[in-house]
C-alpha cells in the first residue's frame, strides 16, 4: 500500500477528499491528470493534452482510465458513506468509443438504483463481499464519446485475498 | 496531429519503430513507460510503479491502456506490412480482470488468424474500411492477470471522419 491518506480515515468523501485519495494513491490518475471536479454526481476530468494519441483525438486507454476511476470513486464513497470498511475493485467491463474526444473530456458515474443498493448491503452483510454494476459516460463538448459499464467486487477489509 | 515521424513513412515496422511512434504520438504510452519490447508475438511492458493504485497493484486503466495499445500496435504494423496507409482506432472491447498484478506487466496481442487476415483485406479493398477482433492477454510474473478483446476499426487514410 503506497503512501498517502487512508480511505477508512475520510469520512465524509467530498470532493477534495476524494481527490487528495487519488493523488495519494492512483499513479496514472496524477500522470493523465485525472481530477474529480462533483460528487453528485460523480464527475471527474481530463485535459486532452496529457491523453492525446496519434490521430490528436484522446487515446482509448485514457478514456477508459477515467471512466473506471469514475466508478470506482462513486463506490468507495458510498462504502464510506454506509461507514463500510472496504476494498473496491474492478472484475469486468465492456466499453464502446463512439466519436474521438478533441478537447478535454468528463466523466460522469451512474448512482444505482436504490434496489442495487439493498443487495449490494445484504451481500456486504451476509458474506463481506458484494459486487455491483456502475455505468458511467464519458463525454465531450457535452457530446457522449464512450459508454462504459464495469462490475466491481466490494469486499470488506480484512477479507481480501 | 502531433509531431513526430508518420506511421506511413516508417516501413517495416519493426520494434524501434513502433516504440518511437508510441513515444512520438500516444501521450499516456510515455506517462505510463508503455514499451514495445518485441513484434512477433507483438508484446508490451509496462512498470508497476508509475501504474499504481490504492491497492498497491496496477490500476485496471494501466492494464487496459497497455492491452489496447497492443492491439493497436499489431494492426498498424500489418497495415503497414501490407503497404496500406490506414488509422486503426478502438470501438469497443470487453476485459476481465482476473487477479491483482504486483510487479510489473506483459500484454501479448494475439495474430488475427489467416481467413480473419483476409477478410480484413477484402473489407480494405471494396470499401476502404475494415474492423477486426484482436485478443490480448496481460501477464504478471507468468500468471494471466487480464484478458482483453478489442473491436477495432482500421480506415483507409483519407476516408475517415
Amino acid at each position: 500500500m503506497p503512501g498517502g491518506p487512508a480511505i477508512t480515515q475520510m469520512h465524509p468523501l467530498d470532493r477534495d477528499a476524494l481527490q487528495a485519495l487519488l493523488t495519494a494513491h492512483i499513479a496514472p490518475a496524477r500522470a493523465l491528470g485525472l481530477a474529480v471536479v462533483g460528487v453528485e454526481p460523480l464527475t471527474m476530468v481530463a485535459p486532452l493534452a496529457a491523453n492525446l494519441n496519434d490521430k490528436g483525438s484522446a487515446f482509448a486507454g485514457s478514456l477508459y482510465s477515467v471512466a473506471a476511476l469514475a466508478g470506482w470513486a462513486l463506490l468507495t464513497r458510498w462504502c464510506v458513506a454506509e461507514c463500510i470498511e472496504t476494498e473496491v475493485a474492478l472484475q469486468s467491463s465492456t466499453a464502446r468509443f463512439l466519436v474521438p474526444a478533441r478537447a478535454d473530456f468528463r466523466a460522469i458515474a451512474r448512482e444505482p438504483e436504490p434496489a442495487q443498493r439493498h443487495k449490494l448491503q445484504r451481500m456486504l452483510a451476509r458474506s463481506g463481499r458484494g459486487r455491483t454494476e456502475i455505468s458511467v459516460d464519458v463525454s465531450c463538448a457535452e457530446v457522449l464519446v464512450m459508454s462504459f459499464t464495469g462490475a466491481y467486487a466490494v469486499i470488506a477489509s480484512g477479507r481480501g485475498k
